[in-house]
């Protein structure tokens, strides 16, 4: 500051209208980081510095106290101010060149696309009827629980609020025959984060994990982000072959009701099996019941939940086919003995999801809202059920036929040899189809491809599905409708 | 089927109302679960079962049918309907004794209490002034964003809704200095999924990551859920000590705008070492940025991530201290070439937040009532500063002192040896504050506790805060106001 340059570059400009302080302070550090004041300099004192710059004593003093506290001025007490050493910043270098993290690499590696959530039109699977969303009542009850900002504004309970795992607790043994009291509830942001929860607590970084194939793309992706080693086990016309478990897994992810991707239904004797095999290899079983509401029998088939005597099955429920993506909200339902654990783990990793959002449901299941959309959209499902069957049931001699429909809100149509080629070039109304390849993590014996029959109004699924069977009519020899 | 004794317990019982086909297969069940059904019996037809029943043949088909997808009987066309081989259901077993899983384990073994989000009292820290909320500004922002119900009820993008991103990329500009493209921002539910996500993401299971120590016991949770092993580099009244960062981490967590605990403030000298260090050691730095939009000063020092040259800084930001945290929403900002990689690592773990909040959040933002917010709530924050520093600043000899408290909204109390057994005694309007011991990974020479100064009104923190000193006048010998 002894050189008058370096005051002239501090003369304020009043024209900008910012801050004065902030505008010396601004200029003092770029002269800093610039060089052209050096390290060690003594600089003006405040009230000298002020009159060269037609500036407030106090200006300045807020300027240099800003500076201080930032580390590019000394104070010396008695002694004045002096300019600290500082670095030149580097060059800014754009990183992309640089390899990409470990556990970037893995992701990459498996070759999982968000495929559940890409693609569009009527047979697009994954998603429910949106336009039956009841928008209306749902959004009375949100302008309701907006009052939950007049109770509490601060940290719920990281694993969800009382009303709403009450809500869930109760919705669960209704339909799902599941007994859980409300603290075995852990509400998230939907199955996708339960599912990474449940991997995060129960497997440990190497431990094995047994998954379908084909399965769920999305969870597979979620044990390998964990580190956790893939075993999967090949899936027939009912489910999981729960012969082939191995021994050495540490969990078992299944959906049992309603197999995804082929839509198999695994029978008793099979699920007393696979809890069998949990209680031998002192291993745990997830269960995703992401649909399984929705059926055409006199009942859902009871959830694996339900036949569990030994406290083996981490049970997952989603609301994601029941009411709507956009909701992002989805449960855990937990044993007692693993209740702390998992609330733990939830506090560690995430301290919960919107209290509005869980003042919302709460409601919204509460006055049976819930359990009576539910009821509404099992009858509109199997009218477009019975139509997806209508047009794509085939002749024997056919070489492609459709799994089992049930349940659920979509249905695999499996081909033999040289189907993939199918998958790929048939487009129904522009829909890419989810070629079963895609979700197989071992096996190369699975053509086919995955059927939404949810999103969309009847006359829409039915025009799709019967343009899928002309188009496949090229390939299908003989086709005569059932 | 063939003992009579069969049929009479299948006899329905119609005064309870429940559905006649999902009576006779629960009783069916019940009897082949029981053995008095056993396995290979050949069942009546539906025909003359329903005639015995006195039920239509309908129901009883439907009942088989249930039951063979349940797998409890087989159907082999032509020869009639026999009893599945199911083994006896096991007896429920509770499963408290059993070990914990690992993961459990560990968290158990860090003794880590959700500490921060309990107590009450009006020098609670962790909390912002929630009385001063502007409820009815966000109940409106959050009426108008229902409409979001009426565009999409899909999965939105997991990273978060574009307006909300591009909303908090204009914010951090604003407010930190930072830089960034709405691409940059990823949407999480707060600070700790945002800790939990760039853990997974930027370090593999045993690398070791830099904490602060003293550090925000709910990071280093984060980091040992994850299995990383913490390096804890000791902090002094400026932050952390950056001459003694280990060559060997891949990770550093740091509040350099405002340690966690302790209240200091990182120099430029020390933010230029820490990137610098970075670089050398192919590490990133965890910016966590929760409160510094609170300041006394001219202006927030400038946020890391606004130095960084090379793209090493991932910054972290909350609305759990701006807004409210029952809002529950942060935000990671990244470099552009790990923007990938997180949105992969997020789709992975949790599809998101609601789109809901985070229309209301975006709004919000948009309409300018945020930064109103900050700047309203800055200066009351500035007026309660000052009342606890005036109340609790002492005379030299006395053997404790306020840390600093230009910016946020807590400051340290600390004292010397035998100051942890006041902390523990003393409860000022019935607090249970926390000790800085609790917060430390390995140092033993941390003293005193933490006191936050916005969870009340003036009138209750001044009343608090003097208590507080009343209290400590027992410890402190002669005390006089300063």
């Amino acid at each position: 500051m002894r050189e008058p340059v370096a005051a002239e570059l501090l003369f304020p400009d009043r024209s900008t209208g910012e801050n004065l302080a902030i505008q010396l302070a601004r200029r003092l550090r770029a002269a800093i980081e610039g060089g052209t004041l050096r390290a060690g300099t003594r600089l003006l004192g405040t009230r000298q510095l002020a009159k060269r710059l037609g500036l407030g004593r106090n200006t300045v003093a807020l300027a240099f106290e800003q500076l201080v506290a930032e580390g590019y001025l000394d104070a010396h007490k008695g002694a004045g101010t002096f300019v600290a050493e500082v670095r030149a910043l580097p060059q800014r270098q754009r990183a992309t060149d640089r390899p990409q993290p470990q556990r970037v690499r893995n992701a990459a590696a498996s070759r999982i696309h968000f495929q559940i959530a890409t693609g569009a039109g009527p047979l697009r699977p994954g998603i429910p009827d949106l336009s039956r969303f009841p928008v209306a009542v749902w959004k009375r009850c949100a302008r309701h629980a907006l009052a939950v900002y007049d109770r509490d504004m601060g940290y719920g309970p990281a694993a969800g609020l009382r009303a709403l795992r009450e809500a869930i607790a109760t919705h669960v043994r209704q339909f799902r025959g599941v007994t859980a009291q409300p603290e075995q509830v852990v509400v998230v942001e939907g199955a996708q984060a339960a599912l990474h929860l449940a991997a995060l607590v129960m497997a440990s970084h190497g431990d094995d994990v047994v998954v379908e194939d084909p399965c769920y793309a999305l969870a597979r992706a979620a044990f390998e982000t964990q580190g956790l080693t893939l075993r999967p086990v090949p899936v027939d016309a009912h489910g999981i072959e729960t012969g082939r478990l191995p021994a050495s897994a540490r969990l078992a992810y299944v959906t049992p009701t309603h197999q995804f991707p082929l839509g198999g239904a695994l029978p008793i004797a099979r699920r007393l099996e696979l809890l069998a095999w949990a209680k031998r290899a002192d291993a745990y079983v997830l269960e995703d019941d992401y649909d399984s509401e929705f059926t055409s029998r006199a009942q859902p088939l009871p959830s694996l939940q339900s036949l569990d005597r030994d406290e083996r099955v981490i049970y997952i429920g989603s609301f994601s086919k029941t009411l709507a993506p956009s909701i992002r909200l989805g449960y855990l339902i937990v044993a007692p003995h693993l209740a702390a654990a998992f609330r733990a783990a939830r506090a560690s990793t995430s301290l919960g999801v919107s209290l509005h959002l869980q003042a919302t449901a709460a409601e919204f299941i509460e006055r049976g809202h819930f359990a009576r959309h539910i009821r509404r959209m099992n009858a509109i499902y199997e009218r477009r059920r019975a139509t997806l069957v209508h047009a794509l049931t085939f002749e024997a001699g056919v070489p492609f036929r459709l799994g089992p429909t049930e349940t659920g809100l979509h249905a695999a149509l499996i081909g033999e040899a040289g189907f993939d080629d199918i998958a790929h070039a048939v487009r129904p109304n522009g829909d890419r189809l989810i070629p079963l390849a895609h979700l197989c993590v071992e096996r190369r014996d699975c053509r086919g491809f995955l059927l939404g029959f949810a999103n969309g109004t009847d006359d829409e699924i039915e025009q799709a599905a019967c343009e899928l069977r002309k188009a496949l009519s090229g390939w299908g020899g003989s086709m005569t409708a059932p």
